[in-house]
């Protein structure tokens, strides 16, 4: 399945004892297919508050429904905030974390002026102008395959914490522009600040890894630190050196790649 | 001022004695400036559940202070879902009601497909495709001064039920490309279904006259009535022969005109 969902209202996507999660969320709409609890595996976790437009999870079913139909089927009984946007068969042999090449993540952020409320939940709205030209240069230096140490949330065990970045890009899109035929935006002449756009593709990620790179970006946007800090932080290995957590209601799992 | 809100969690725009309304709310908010309750006037009502993007209220304080100012003031105070977009110091003679020479609202519709988990607070989702091009037919009949009778909420007491409509057009904006760089959407390869916008402009509008407006067009969108009958149904003067009243979540006050 590919599922999309507002995570303002999980702790999450993985299991909890007693909290609200995606997975548990999708276990449980499940549960009428098979008279047994599915265990369903993601491409990997999404943090509380973070959301997904593309996140694939994988699982067997015993029973032989079309995907189509049980595509219709969850949607009618998950919550509106989690949504089966695709459904497919796949070969038995498929898991949806281990056979991922890479996933492509965005954060937004609305800077400046006034964040409309239909779009609060999924921007890091900051009250200044930032340097986007600047925040571009420091994000190109990510590209490549280094130690990414210094970006992974303290306390992490990953084994290894070298990861190849594919793509880093920061856009400014005039939120005035931001067209989207006025869903979910303001009229033209009441529209202020500006909607900047991060996305970074890569073979994998470490635990807040996106949102410590969006706290460093936004220090260079602000002008607390040069668009080239950013290969200084990455060879510290030090998470200390790099810039704070960003919010998780700017970040979105954009697409896993297969 | 101007203020955008995301009616949701509203029980519309006007003070009910034990509901959480979007002019308490205002009124609350500008509880410190004059140490009273200060009376606001807007544009007009908005119904429980539906939005604004420019609602206009007006209102006199005493305070000298500063319009910009105020606008920070409020948004740091206002709860996330109602945010003060613009304000600006009138003659003390304006008044946002009897001021309006006009209005605008939007509507949306996503039709088929499934309907990203970002947006589904500010679309009215219908499982079946739509002939958009009839429903902009039937649309342009109700352009010009008619009597809107069949289309005002039975029970209203609205001293005449003339008004005219300067402008009435329905679009079709490809969900796939429904841009705005991906924040609120999907990304292309899981985007289903068509977004399409009903967009109404006139210079006074009857009691849930653009919902019944909508659930009539999504009618002849459905292929259960045809464009003509449209001017039938003005001419019956009858709620009856109207179609049903859409809901609240895809209408948008988009802007109000003086």
């Amino acid at each position: 399945l590919t599922l999309a969902y507002d995570g303002t209202a999980f702790a999450g996507w993985q299991h909890q004892a007693s909290a609200r999660t995606v997975q548990a969320t999708l276990e449980e709409a499940l549960l009428p297919y098979d008279g047994h609890r599915v265990v369903v595996t993601a491409s990997g976790r999404t943090d509380a508050g973070a959301h997904a437009a593309g996140q694939v999870v994988s699982f067997s079913l015993q029973s032989t429904i079309a995907v189509d139909r049980l595509q219709r089927g969850l949607n009618a009984t998950l919550p509106s905030d989690v949504r089966v946007v695709q459904a497919e068969e796949v070969a038995e042999s498929f898991n949806a974390r281990f056979d991922a090449r890479g996933k492509t993540y965005r954060y937004w952020i609305w800077a400046g002026g006034v964040a409309p409320p239909f779009v609060q939940r999924y921007v890091w709205h900051l009250p200044t102008t930032l340097d986007v030209e600047a925040m571009g240069t420091g994000a190109a230096m990510l590209v490549g395959t280094h130690d990414f140490a210094a970006f992974q949330a303290s306390g992490s065990d990953a084994q290894t914490t070298r990861r190849e970045v594919r793509d880093s890009n920061v856009a400014c899109i005039e939120a005035a522009n931001a067209a989207f035929g006025g869903l979910c935006v303001l009229p033209r002449a009441v529209t202020t600040g500006a909607l900047v756009r991060y996305e970074i593709t890569g073979n994998g990620f470490l635990r807040h890894m996106v949102r410590n790179i969006v706290g460093t970006l936004v220090d260079i946007g602000r002008g607390h630190r040069t668009p080239e800090s950013m290969r200084d932080i990455l060879l510290s290995r030090s998470r200390s050196q790099a810039g704070p957590t960003a919010p998780p209601a700017g970040l979105v799992l954009w697409s896993v790649h297969y």
